[in-house]
């Protein structure tokens, strides 16, 4: 079965969807009203939901507690997840503090940093050496880790992440990782993310430009 | 001509790659060595290219200078680009922070909130009530925001945003916006990017202790 990202990030927001439908006291919901909430059509749903040998019925739906239970197995939501993060500057910082994460069942259990400065072990979730990830991660178990340090750093600290057991990462630093086979890496690129937009605006005006030149 | 977010994406990548080619003295690049060093292949790199009128010379390959030049100019690196962001919280916060907008001549010149205690006109960013945004964006001629709000603030924000002239929205909060029109909207979901990589983890370990299990 081939499931890419696509498909889970919609069975995340399928999720939420159905948990503020059962919020409003609906027992059942059909493909459309599903699809109609993330913007997707109700054969995408159908289809999504096959895949994973959830099944409706044409006439009554989808029951909304069991399909609740079998996507919060199937995203790994019915127990916490701990996870940890390198870098605890402007943006390590945010993510610790980040309240979606918690909602979803998403503990970051601890922060990591080489800055002296930023080491404190009493906070809420404490920031260690990161000289001590190793042995934080593998006594902890951890299997997912954060990547929010500066560029020249993130090999190094990716390097010590894959050495630690950690077979996932979300990474915010803007470079690609050598030597990663059986990691499964999501990077976010927030300085692409923004200078797509930029682009795709510049280049609507432009066009538009080029239009009012024409009725002139 | 068919341009999406994926290929433009590839252009900001090329664009830094060939910025370090020229500080290490390059004055000419191949295909290949470019596609290298941002992971695609020699192919994929003409073609992009090409798409937008820079070709190469099969011997002497692509003249770093002209090449940079023509990246920037598409991507709108010729002049500063100004944002402003709605929501000055933790993630907020950080973005306003963030050096690889400026290093990328991005400038956030301004952020906007309701809390009265984060307003702080004296700020290098000054924090603003969302009450003057309308008439900070239209006097500057803002064509780009990004939203960092909490979810149930977003669509009023959004249509706040849309009603500046406001065209390119880089979003945070995890909602679907309605009425988006001619309006380019890039949406940075955290938690489901992290979710994705959770799941594909415990996927992975499920597949492999199912082999194990083959194995005993």
């Amino acid at each position: 079965m081939i499931v890419n990202k696509k498909v889970i990030s919609r069975l995340s927001r399928y999720r939420k969807s159905l948990l503020k439908f059962k919020d409003l006291g609906f027992v059942k919901v059909f493909s459309d009203t599903v699809g109609e909430a993330i913007g997707v059509t109700s054969v995408q749903v159908r289809k999504d939901f096959s895949l994973f040998g959830i099944s409706g019925n044409k006439k009554g739906g989808y029951q909304v507690d069991s399909l609740i239970e079998k996507l919060q197995t199937l995203l790994g939501k019915n127990h916490a997840q701990e996870v940890i993060i390198a870098g605890v500057g402007n943006i390590g910082s945010a993510l610790i503090k980040y309240k979606n994460f918690e909602n979803e069942g998403i503990k970051i259990v601890a922060g990591f940093d080489v800055d002296p400065a930023k080491i404190n072990r009493k906070l809420r979730v404490p920031v260690l050496p990161i000289s001590e990830m190793k042995t934080f991660a593998s006594e902890r178990g951890i299997r997912v880790g954060l990547i929010a340090v500066p560029d020249i750093a993130a090999q190094e600290v990716f390097d010590q992440m894959i050495s630690c057991g950690i077979r996932g990462i979300l990474n915010f630093a803007p470079i690609r990782f050598r030597g990663a086979e059986d990691v499964i890496i999501n990077n976010v690129n927030l300085q692409i993310e923004l200078e797509n937009v930029i682009y795709f605006v510049n280049a609507m005006e432009k066009q538009q430009k080029l239009k009012c030149g024409d009725n002139a």
